[in-house]
């Protein structure tokens, strides 16, 4: 195969594109269909709205537990946006790396779902502090393994900005680490925990900041 | 990093593109999924043409909360089409920005469901009309902070373009705010207002109307 | 503004991908959401392979209609991506077009699952036909709009070609115009006809074949 | 008409890419819509966390036949993104083998669901296992389809590597002819054969391994 380096560099964007796009479509109808498992409250007993409001006050759990996973996602999308800016080349290892992270990604609906019923036993806690650790180690290993040697990023990429990354790639599964020692001893109250995900992000924003400009 | 100016602003292109399109998978996704809450009716009694007919008839408000949403999403999405004819670059306020506009679209087909079961009752109202209210909100959120000192948009946008744009963004909100007035007052009765969304953009479209191909 | 041809052509041609592929993100879902209301059968008695081949056999309605309406959206997706391979730019109304098709597209899955549980309904029939009628008047639509005058096509566009795929688009048209007729008299029999879709879009790929590499 | 070289690549490639994004779409969707029918155990006796454990792996056959199909699909999307890296134009039959790939993509949840629900049966192994054998054998008629004549490759592909890539499209199939042959004799037990198209992907990937860099 004789090419010229122009259109070689068109042919691997596209395969990269294409992974890129797959792995938006699989966030966003993820994202969505925990939204669906929201149901409205059904035979109202009397059929007013004050019992309308009560049922939905007493569903706060499935609220809380929607909500806290469109953000949670919403942060691993904005990651994946994160490491694809400086990711410019695809291998095996990459897609394989990516495709797990979606695994989980797919798995949130359920593990959210069961929080959301079950957030007052630990164990709910537990598979839903396991799956978003995944999701972040998930994202490590897709930056560790783009960066190493830089194998598929730039060159010249800053090493100062492959560190920041990685450190906010951590953050996350360091809150769930929190939220899995804390669930045992105090039950759901160990939930409100994974608020940490957000401070820490923005403690991050503040302390070293990724600019997008920059690239 | 050295870079050239092409390269830079390729990959400015490719990072705008996937908000972009990740946006549009999640409209497109909570459009299809409202009317996958529509059940054909069951165990008709007698199984006649004419029976499945009433049922279906019976059951308007549901076809009615399919209906209005799909438009409403329709016009948002249509919003969203023309802001970002206009971004030209992103940030991190972007995003977010954008993220906040996704969590209210995701939360639409439980919204419509709920006004398609309980629309008797004004909370329900109430409600989709929050829901409608926010997506209006956060498009001029998204306006304002891109246009802002032409922060994200091109130094030459027309400014009466971008006026124009903003009037948009608040006729939906305008309409939702009717409704929730009505509400208390008129019942169920007050969500026929909410069709002043679809007269405001007419209105709008022919009052000032911002053509495509001016770009 | 001051802009250079080729940006603006940039933008114009961002602003369609971005119509096209939000449309192909609907048939996308559509398509898959039918296969969803698919429901394996359930407590079995006695719980054997042979009442599970026969409680599949019984339920074939269901997979009849899922079928059918897979390979009718799957004739809509590749007209859409027919016009669009000559539709070179939008405006306002080519969006409301393409919108009324993608509510006729998301209405699919509920016929279909209405023709599946009451198809010996003529009135089921007919909803499902009156949807199939529907998008195929909706593709005419944008084709008129998108040609009359050239409005959106290249102006050298063959106007051979513009008859050829009006042609193909009022075949299902008339199929469904057939079963709606039909239906009354012979009841679940008519939806028999729907295969005449196929056929027609056969007879007319030989009699006057459409060749993508023409373009 | 009259044209540029150029700008007819430009459309052809849309036109491509607009296929394969498409096919993307349903891949995402129907891997995301499968973890939607893992169902959270309800009304607990008694509700604490040992009793959701016990009954979380009670439910281990949703879980498997989940795990399973997520990767299944995985594996024929990473085909898919491994054929199309050398597709470079596209004709109606390209279109039509393709969409009935995504035919059987879109039956897996359906089947999968039957597999967690009715896994003892063998009747629902040899749904699964026809649905996995049609999907092999659709990606080797979308290879063939392509490259016989090199009718929609670079003619200057390497004929080794056509080679290659067929023999990966039959080895998951081989994988579901032996379960199918196992399954009326050893039960739910021959599901466990389905792992050797995890097997049979690592060692071809071994023995002769196709580098994405060499494009």
């Amino acid at each position: 195969m004789v090419k010229h380096e122009g259109e070689k560099k068109y042919e691997r964007a596209f395969g990269l594109e294409r992974l890129v796009f797959f792995s938006d479509a699989v966030f966003a109808i993820a994202i969505t269909l925990m939204a669906i498992e929201l149901i409205p409250p059904h035979e109202l007993e009397p059929n007013t709205s004050e019992s309308l409001l009560q049922a939905l006050l007493a569903d706060w759990p499935h609220f809380f537990a929607f909500v806290l996973s469109f953000w949670i996602i919403a942060v691993y999308w904005t990651a994946h946006h994160r490491y694809f800016r400086y990711i410019i080349r695809y291998d095996d290892g990459l897609i394989a790396r990516n495709l797990l992270l979606l695994f989980f990604v797919v798995l949130v609906p359920f593990t959210t779902l069961m929080l959301g019923e079950q957030g007052d036993l630990f164990v709910a806690t537990w598979f839903y502090a396991f799956n978003i650790m995944a999701l972040g180690l998930c994202g490590a290993l897709i930056w560790h393994h783009s960066t190493q040697n830089y194998r598929l990023v730039d060159p010249d990429l800053d090493s100062r900005l492959i560190r920041q990354i990685y450190l906010r790639a951590f953050a996350t599964p360091l809150a769930a680490v929190i939220v899995i020692l804390a669930a045992p001893l105090i039950a759901a109250s160990a939930n409100i925990f994974f608020l940490l995900i957000f401070i820490f992000q923005r403690v991050l924003a503040r302390v070293s900041p990724i600019s997008v400009q920059e690239v």
